[in-house]
């Protein structure tokens, strides 16, 4: 009989196409339904919480999977890590009601973007964060951040993934100083795509005073997907957590 | 009129065969040559404060080189990251004394050492730490590091650079929780080759248990390389900093 497991799942999203599965190129999805194929002989399909870009990194996607399996999620665990590439890492696998979605069934998901903020690059960080060298005003960036709390329409910052709906609701969205980062954190109901890297890169255009406050807030409020300012890139983008009832 | 430079280099040693040049190997000193032959046209020989092995990375690299150059420091350092790979970055270039030699003038040298010791492999610190599955006990390896303190011969976990002396000076040597890493600081005034290393991958073995801290002190008492216990991969390993009068 097979029944349904849940868990965590950490990787590094540089050499993948994102999470989705794609025929031609390495995905997050892919390479757990080969795991697991290779370790219980079955062919599945893996659900996944949030499908997050090429090169974006999780620490906490949330997955879920059907398998008809023996031996104790434990030695399951050990058994796909096993398997999986080391930019991969299966967490906390247990078995859940069969009727559990990642994705439908979450109500908040976080996610932290990572900006290093000095005139010189570091090696040691360029596969993690976005080198901005112009020095960023985090007061500016934290009154624009104020600006998203709520029921806002989105449309001028991403696409949604279904549908036309681009409301979404923001719980918490602010920046802060780690050691030599600054790190934004946000949280929401849901998020459409690209809508963390276009908030980020407008918002780094708000520190770096090419843009004002105002004109973010305007641009909140246009629901125009042209209004936008820049992208930030992928690699300093970490889906954190995702929340269940 | 050439001058000599002086300058903080950042490196993820990933991708090189070490600080030294060599023939058929990327190096950290032959891209840095490299890049001041590119921007200045001059043939220089760049020195080093620590010869770091493969894999091993650096937050606080010193080294020195005479050009010529009219056009400031600023200028220069901007022109060499330019020309160097995203792995290198120097930092904080002055004109310095014509007879300073970091190696030679350096009187503290600090490394860091990170161990990742959870159940589950991370995929986000894989390159920058030593994945250690079983529980390491932290009380038991800083009684390890404490017995490092002070002047020994540390013949069992290392090879001299040059000559036979053995004996190195240890001001610092412990080990901090650091969120999901351990980690361990050790300053001295001058390491063996592989001497951070061995001692970590022996510390490693007290803290799980298959070592006493007794067998450990015997085991340096003992000054006999055969006497060492494991030797921790160099993707953990940062040299942090280099002091001097």
């Amino acid at each position: 009989m097979p029944a349904r497991y849940r868990a965590l799942v950490e990787y590094d999203g540089a050499p993948f196409c994102g999470f989705q599965r794609q025929l031609e190129h390495p995905s997050i999805q892919g390479e757990l339904e080969q795991a697991i194929l290779a370790v219980t002989g079955q062919i599945v399909t893996v659900l996944g919480a949030g499908r997050t870009d090429s090169g974006v990194h999780a620490l906490g996607q949330v997955i879920a999977f059907d398998v008809s399996w023996e031996h104790g999620p434990d030695t399951l665990l050990r058994a796909l890590n096993a398997n999986l590439p080391r930019e991969i890492a299966v967490n906390q696998l247990v078995v859940t009601d069969e009727g559990f979605h990642p994705r439908y069934d979450a109500k908040r998901r976080a996610y932290e973007y990572h900006v290093y903020n000095q005139p010189v690059r570091s090696p040691l960080r360029h596969q993690r964060s976005w080198h901005v060298a112009r020095p960023l005003d985090m007061v500016r960036m934290n009154r624009a951040a104020q600006a998203l709390i709520g029921l806002h329409d989105f449309a001028t910052f991403g696409q949604p993934p279904t549908g036309h709906n681009t409301v979404r609701e923001i719980f918490r969205a602010h920046w802060d100083r780690q050691d030599d980062l600054l790190v934004f954190y946000i949280e929401a109901n849901a998020f459409l795509f690209r809508m963390v890297r276009s908030l980020v890169g407008t918002m780094k255009e708000v520190g770096e005073g090419s843009w004002t406050v105002n004109a973010f807030e305007d641009a909140l409020l246009a629901c125009d997907r042209q209004r936008t300012g820049q992208t930030a890139p992928p690699q300093g983008l970490f889906l954190v957590s995702v929340k269940y009832d």
